[in-house]
C-alpha cells in the first residue's frame, strides 16, 4: 500500500476523479513503476494497493543534464517541461550576464520548487518514471570554473568566431552537460570562460535556433548520435 | 532597387521604425539574400537598394517535407514556426481521423495563409534564406495512397504494434516526407495505410512526445543522422 503525496491525491480525486477500485499506474521518479489500484480516497487522501511491478521507459545510455540560462516568465517551464520529455538527467538554471531575470527573483520567487512541480507534470504525460532534479540556480561565472568532472558542451550561434565540430565528431561520453545561452546569447567572455574549463563549443546548422526551442533541439540531436534514438 | 511587399513595408516603417540610409538585410524566400539600405519609405511603402549578394544560411543536404496533422488553436503555428528553424523544405497539413479540426475549419479560416505569414516571420527570426510552401490541407486517407515519389516516414507513438527500425539504420534517401499525427495519434487503420504505402514506420525513443513538439524532435534527429548538425 502507498499513500500519496497530497498534491497527487488532490489530482486523482478532484481532477481524475477516480474511485475504490479504479486502475492506474504509479511511479516513485526513482525509475520503479507499478500497476496498482485505488484502495481508498478521503479528504485526507489517497492510498493506493501495487499489484505489479511494470518495466518503465527505459532512460537514455548517455544521461544528460542541461545547464540552461533562466528565460524569461513561461518560457523556462517549457523548457522544463521538454527537457524532461527528452530524457534530460538533470536540470541546472543558470544566471548569466545577459540573463534577464536576476537569481534574486528566482529564489525570491521559489522557481525552483514550481520548475520541479512543471518536471513532475510532465514526466507523468510522457510516461517517464524518472523525474529529474532541478538544482538551485548557479551564477554562470562561478558554476563554469569549478570542475564538472564530465564533459561540457556548449551551444553558441552560428556565427561565434570560435573553432567548432560537427556534433557527429564529438566521442560517446558516459555522461555530458550542456550549456545553452539565454535569448541574447553568451557574451565572448562567457565562451572564452567555457573554452577554458574544457567546453566543446558546438553548434547545430547554420540557423539561429530561438532560445526556449534550443534545449529541445539540442537533446534531440544528441540522443540520436549517442543512439537512444 | 527592390519595392517590398505592403506588410514587410509596414514592419520596416513602423515596427523596426528604419529610416533612408538605414542597413538591412533582405532575402527572397527562395534562397537569395542581399546587404541594402533603405531608399525611400513612405505612406504606400518602402524601396530598398541592393548593395551586395551574401551568402545565405545553407540548407540541409536532405530536403525533408513535414506531413503534419493540423492541431489545435496556436499549436498549428507554433509548429509551423518550429519547422522553418528546422529547415523543413515544405509543410503538408494533414486531416487524419483523430484530428480535432475538419478541413472546412481550415479551409474557411484560411489557415493555410495564416501558416504562410508565420513562415516568413520564422525565416525572418532564424535567418533563413528559403520560405518553405505550405501546401492546401489534405485528407490522409487519400493523401497516403497516392505515390509521393519519395522516401516516406511515418513517426508512431512507443507502444505501437508495429515493427520498427533505429532511425540511424534509415539509409540517407535525397529526399523525405515525414508524416506526424495529432494529439490523439494514428488510429489502427492509417498505421496500415501507411505501412501500404511503403512508408517506414519509426519511434523516436521510449516516451510519448506531445503532438505540438514532435515535428522539432523528429526534424532535429534527421537533420543530425542525415549530417547537417
Amino acid at each position: 500500500m502507498v499513500t500519496l503525496p497530497e498534491d497527487e491525491a488532490a489530482h486523482l480525486v478532484r481532477v481524475l476523479r477516480l474511485k475504490r477500485g479504479d486502475a492506474v499506474r504509479v511511479f516513485d521518479g526513482r525509475g520503479h513503476e507499478w500497476r496498482a489500484e485505488v484502495a481508498e480516497t478521503g479528504k485526507k487522501g489517497a492510498t493506493l494497493r501495487l499489484l505489479r511491478r511494470v518495466t518503465a521507459a527505459a532512460e537514455g545510455g548517455v544521461p544528460i543534464t542541461l545547464a540552461m540560462a533562466v528565460l524569461k516568465s513561461d518560457k523556462m517551464d517549457d523548457v522544463v517541461r521538454d527537457a524532461v520529455m527528452l530524457g534530460a538527467a538533470g536540470l541546472i538554471p543558470l544566471i548569466t550576464e545577459r540573463t534577464e531575470v536576476s537569481r534574486g527573483t528566482v529564489e525570491r520567487g521559489r522557481r525552483t520548487e514550481r520548475w520541479q512541480r512543471v518536471a513532475v507534470a510532465s514526466a507523468k504525460q510522457c510516461g517517464r518514471a524518472v523525474v529529474p532534479a532541478i538544482a538551485e540556480a548557479a551564477v554562470f561565472a562561478d558554476w563554469i570554473v569549478r570542475p564538472a568532472g564530465e564533459p561540457l558542451i556548449i551551444l553558441v550561434e552560428p556565427g561565434a568566431e570560435v573553432m567548432m565540430l560537427p556534433i557527429r565528431r564529438l566521442m560517446r561520453p558516459a555522461r555530458a552537460t550542456i550549456a545553452i545561452g539565454p535569448e541574447g546569447g553568451w557574451t565572448p567572455g562567457e565562451i572564452a570562460a567555457a573554452a577554458k574549463a574544457g567546453a566543446a563549443p558546438i553548434t547545430l546548422g547554420a540557423l539561429t535556433l530561438r532560445a526556449d526551442a534550443a534545449p529541445t533541439v539540442a537533446l534531440a540531436a544528441f540522443r540520436t548520435i549517442w543512439e537512444d534514438f
